[in-house]
């Protein structure tokens, strides 16, 4: 969008709903907090600016320590207040007002809010909402409600049921003009800061301003209950069985090879590409394992790639991956010889066998691969 | 409750939101269909007479055959109409019009209306919804709402949100004095018949019965999306590991001491208890121990128990249980001679531990237990 944008992410839920002692946005779902996939959601959405994450105090140094391990970019991190609206409205100062924050922020055309434990938002709804709130100063995210809603009387008898169609249900992501939002924030009164939860409600009551609707699907929704983390689980176990990593050394051939690789499994798979020589600090490319999938293709063109398939297995070990499921790594060994015969000698491809033996033990399971390549 | 009662569960969704070709009801979960699961939570329920399933035409084998495979009790199949008011109308008619069923069943004075895709429906709010129904004519369960409702205008844009405090959303079970949901559905319009969804409406509109409204516990929540099946998952395998199935002869004194281990267990998991001389059918052993749960605990005084135990390894084996998780069988062999010598032999022993090497094979772990008991 031809726009500046950034985004505040709320993540400072006590998470009451779910019956744990930890919020739901710091559970771990596949050895990650919640938040660190809402996080990357975001943050790999070139055109989002910054990203405030506020959480409540007691929370600050934890939400830090996500940052740093799982390498988050632009993340800036803020205490929150006690309800959601000041949470927010803290965010929010980060870009307009210099006593908050040591480093003022650039202040942001339209700002995106997103929930912490909405960990599925893709680019299109926030595009989306992004340009209707240029248009309209306000957008939201709906989708069609599950259960019909009713009104109770006093006595806790039914008043009345809501026709189903008529209404919506208000998700996120959300987007707003900052100036819309923030004058919203600061008219607003006490009693909304301490019992509203609807942005759009602030925007239409204080600054006249009707939100666009958009239709969102259906995963945009909200991490409440322990169901959903299972559920939640279960989708990020499935987005990582359907992506590839595929490794590569810098060398021109060998990169070309990747690239080429890469592009013609796009349109089957989730492909994302490591070029392991511009990253020789174990863990930073730790950081690139871990997490990211189950399947890895290491490109070579060494004579035995032993020591640097061996590198890889220990990241992988330690990344802890593996010990929920098993992990494949096809190991592609490129024969740029000239002469077409059998590269690769008895005792090299007895020791490889070896060593996938072994790495067997460890839940990784290594198939090699040669090609001759021209 | 001091109330005769009857259930209808309509299950002729088409699943459309679930984005799959088979109805969600009839989804696998652990294999076995989903509307399995709300049929046991009802069945198991001794103070309810009958239950009919209402499904689509097309489904009426595959109805039948799962009612016969899962050796469900009480239940009756219906064909429902093409809208879910149909359906259930459908199903209270074999109640009260003899034209309409060839063995017209007692009509009972509350009608349960509950759905076949939300499987964890607990004694507890059934009998609340129940004598609330038996007093207030109607009643249903409720929840808080997840999202704020809002009402959009006509160009998409906010109307106004609701105030999300004086609203709830309306859930499954509900209940009726069925001569008033029965006069309901015979009063109202095609146009409520065909687009309607809330039989506490209709209650309300043609009845002037103000159903009462029972605050539920999250597990009443509806299966509609992918993710649900996946939280749906979760949640039953996390129930059948905390279930243990006590296995014993009819013999008295292992029977009592069968007794005993289930009454001390009772406190900290889940038991079910079975005697398997009363069941020297295979078939109808293997419909009680599959998909019960995946901890089992053989009791017997035989000397050397092999032969019924390969039974139930077999039984265990045939049911698929294993392909999914690990089941573990504890034989606990009460030996009961006046002397206190160790009375298993060597040659016994090697042949149990052979055993139990094949059996872990076929991911069935056997551990045994050696009992004095006088």
């Amino acid at each position: 969008p031809a726009v500046s944008v950034s985004a505040v992410l709320p993540a400072g839920g006590s998470g009451q709903r779910l019956g744990g002692a930890t919020p739901k946005q710091f559970c771990a779902v596949q050895g990650r907090p919640l938040v660190s996939y809402a996080v990357r959601a975001l943050e790999r959405i070139s055109w989002i600016s910054d990203i405030i994450v506020v959480v409540s105090p007691e929370n600050i140094k934890t939400m830090k320590t996500i940052i740093e391990k799982y390498d988050h970019k632009r993340v800036m991190v803020v205490e929150g207040g006690i309800t959601r609206h000041r949470s927010i409205f803290n965010g929010l100062k980060v870009f307009a007002e210099k006593e908050f924050s040591s480093h003022l922020l650039q202040k942001p055309e339209v700002v995106i809010i997103h929930d912490a434990v909405r960990p599925f938002v893709e680019e299109d709804i926030l595009s989306k909402v992004v340009m209707a709130a240029k248009e309209h100063g306000a957008a939201g995210a709906i989708r069609p409600l599950v259960s019909t809603v009713i009104a109770s009387s006093a006595d806790g008898c039914l008043d009345h049921s809501l026709e189903r169609d008529r209404y919506r249900a208000s998700e996120m992501p959300q987007a707003f003009l900052f100036d819309t939002i923030y004058e919203a924030y600061q008219l607003c009164t006490d009693y909304d800061l301490d019992y509203g939860t609807e942005c759009l409600h602030l925007a239409l009551k204080y600054c006249k301003t009707n939100a666009k609707l958009i239709e969102g699907t259906a995963d945009l929704w909200k991490v409440t209950y322990k169901r959903d983390l299972y559920a939640a689980e279960s989708i990020i176990k499935e987005n990582l069985s359907q992506e590839v990593c595929v490794i590569t050394d810098a060398k021109e051939t060998v990169a070309q090879v990747g690239f080429l690789l890469s592009e013609s499994l796009k349109s089957q798979i989730k492909v994302e590409a490591v070029s392991i020589s511009q990253s020789k600090n174990d863990s930073h490319l730790q950081n690139i394992l871990s997490g990211q999938c189950y399947n890895f293709i290491y490109v070579n063109d060494k004579k035995c790639a032993i020591q640097e398939t061996q590198q890889i297995v220990d990241i992988l070990e330690k990344s802890d991956v593996p010990l929920l499921y098993p992990v494949v790594l096809i190991l592609v060994h490129l024969d740029m010889s000239e002469n077409n015969s059998f590269s690769i000698g008895m005792e090299e491809l007895t020791s490889i066998k070896k060593s996938a033996r072994e790495t067997k033990r460890k839940n990784i399971l290594v198939y090699g691969l040669l090609i001759q390549y021209k």
